[in-house]
């Protein structure tokens, strides 16, 4: 897998600056594919939904030809006028590309609350579509808000011989929590597969992905996640028995989590990459619940910013989850050093747990020991630039 | 009612440094009723409890006549050693005023984690004893950790034509969230009243003030509040039917209340004061849970901290609380300003609003529109201060 965007068999995309921004930076982005895409989608499960998602859910059972993505505005809680508004981009989206109607999906990101400036956007769709090459580079920058990184990922493998090729481009970087983010995330590929088989592999890598990242507990209304397939790379059309759908479903994996890892590493103001990992729980759901418990956990996430030693604040935040946990069987490690057993603190590791505190990725893991299911999240610390980015957001 | 600390007949108290705190900083203090303490008990629901919540559970069914509380250190995640660390501390101060047995409770608050300094506590003890007193200020500050003020309450009523006082204390002020918070709250009057009552009354006021109060969505495992009745006014006993009994709840509450509302000011690093109502919701459940949401969003407290108008967050937080709601129906006000109407933005009341985020005190409503339920949370901003105060705390 590379940190590269190149796109896969028949795909071409564009970006370029429409005046959504105040900003000069890119906020128009357009994916298109020669061969029509079956597509699994995945949206936020907030009750209040960006208008491209009321659109989108419309469409995304039909076969796939463009997806249209802006930044600088989320087109949500624009009513009736945010949705009429969506129906109209994809529509002169379409007519410029000569497709037919509903073959163009949308997806939108900023600020919540705005009308969408459409004398600017339809103006310069045009202008999108002249841009679309299988070189660009401007459409993963087109969707990025408060992301400092260009977020793309490509893997290639082989399928019945055939090469197949995955690319991923995704943006962060707060309001992310399980059931996704503020996140968009598109991941084309050439191969071949129906779109039973293309959600299905979809639905499992998510799950152990995008809906494990947390930054800061906060879901938003416009998280979207659409995996597109062509069929262009010409393999077989993959089976549900058969390897190749295996190591198709595994490179699919591969692409969500490394999205979702640097999505987690991009969380905004985040200073620290933390994985907490719950194991010997007596089911899946108490390990969730309480890695939730401690990744959400304001003043767990600030113990990490500082680098201090406060193991107390983990196990509190823990005990907060009110799962049935029994706190004198618990154990904690921080990369690797155990700094609590039978409940209480291993003060000889005291001095080696610190210098751990200090370093950049930290892997906590808390021991249950009441059984043996595991869960993970991906999660961030709670910086001082946090705060600003958002105090000042508009 | 006063912001002042004068106590009810029979009361004695006394503050002073212990050694506890690296700063010279009052850190040990104690209460002390000449006449039995009929005691209303309420703990944190964190599956970490203190080792001094363990303790007095097993004697708070008992006449109180004393209570030893410290600061700068918990007690919590000390295992076996703390408990023991508990019943010594509690059997030296009845030793000391000459107590019989199981009649001190005792309350710790500051880091998890550190075994108690019993060296220290044991030889200050006898002085803590000697600085008892009818007019003391001391005991107040000696139980503040992060805390900028003192949170002391009286209130004078007449019960069946005797005067009666009620005196309440109380520390916060991170780790602030319902179900308590690392809050010691002791609330003392000379009512003559029997413990069930004594217990419905402070329930009553509980789950309307100090349940109520969410700084940073923290709970912590200390979380403690006793009212403490020694009958002393000599007022006919109260019963459940009578008006004294109703006079006496609403007292009660009001000092519940004043202390939670000092409590939410002085949350860690706030510079906001904020009150968030939800009304017309279909049921208390889900108001309770529209409002929590809101309350303990970081994007939603980061944009109070800022000043800045944003009320799609707002709804964004209400929608990932999933509870069912509709968008389109929803109403917010921002301090009586309406901002939002039928799931839209009121553009023209915009000016207004912006002027009103500006301002200390924040009357947050949210209307949903589909029953009579009502539910209101207090809370507070999230500063850059709260960060720098929470990432070095050790």
């Amino acid at each position: 897998m590379k940190a590269a965007y190149i796109l896969p068999k028949g795909f071409l995309s564009a970006g370029i600056y429409g005046g959504l921004k105040k900003s000069k930076h890119l906020d128009m982005g357009l994916i298109y594919s020669v061969a029509p895409c079956e597509v699994a989608a995945f949206y936020t499960k907030n009750k209040l939904q960006s208008a491209h998602i009321i659109y989108d859910k419309n469409i995304d059972k039909e076969k796939i030809h463009a997806l249209f993505a802006n930044s600088g505005n989320a087109n949500a809680l624009t009513g009736m006028q945010g949705i009429l508004d969506a129906v109209e981009i994809t529509r002169a989206v379409e007519e410029t590309l000569c497709l037919k109607k509903n073959s163009t999906l949308l997806a939108s990101t900023g600020k919540i609350g705005k009308k969408m400036p459409m004398d600017k956007i339809l103006k310069n769709i045009p202008a999108l579509v002249r841009g679309l090459s299988e070189k660009d580079k401007n459409f993963p920058v087109a969707i990025m808000t408060t992301d400092l990184t260009v977020k793309v990922k490509t893997l290639s493998l082989k399928l019945d011989g055939k090469p197949v090729v995955i690319t991923g481009v995704a943006k962060g970087s707060g309001m992310i929590s399980p059931n996704m983010a503020t996140m968009l995330a598109f991941v084309m590929t050439d191969a071949n597969i129906d779109k039973t088989l293309l959600f299905s592999a979809a639905k499992e890598a998510v799950d152990l992905s995008f809906n494990r990242v947390t930054v800061d507990g906060d879901m938003s209304p416009n998280d979207t996640l659409f995996l597109m397939a062509n069929g262009l790379a010409g393999n077989k059309k993959l089976s549900k028995q058969g390897k190749a759908y295996t190591a198709f479903k595994q490179a699919i994996f591969k692409i969500f989590y490394a999205l979702a890892e640097d999505m987690n590493r991009d969380g905004e103001g985040a200073t620290k990459f933390v994985k907490i990992t719950i194991k010997k729980a007596a089911s899946e759901k108490q390990a969730a619940a309480v890695a939730r418990s401690i990744a959400n956990s304001p003043l767990v996430k600030t113990c990490f910013f500082g680098g201090s030693l406060n193991p107390g604040r983990i196990i509190s935040a823990a005990g907060a989850s009110l799962e049935a946990i029994d706190i004198e069987k618990l154990e904690l490690k921080i990369n690797g050093v155990t700094i609590i057993k039978d409940g209480e603190m291993v003060m000889k590791n005291a001095t080696a747990t610190v210098k751990e505190m200090k370093t950049k990725d930290l892997a906590v893991e808390l021991l249950l020991n009441t059984g043996k299911a595991e869960y993970y999240l991906l999660t961030t610390d709670l910086s001082v630039d946090y705060i600003k980015i958002n105090a000042d957001y508009n």
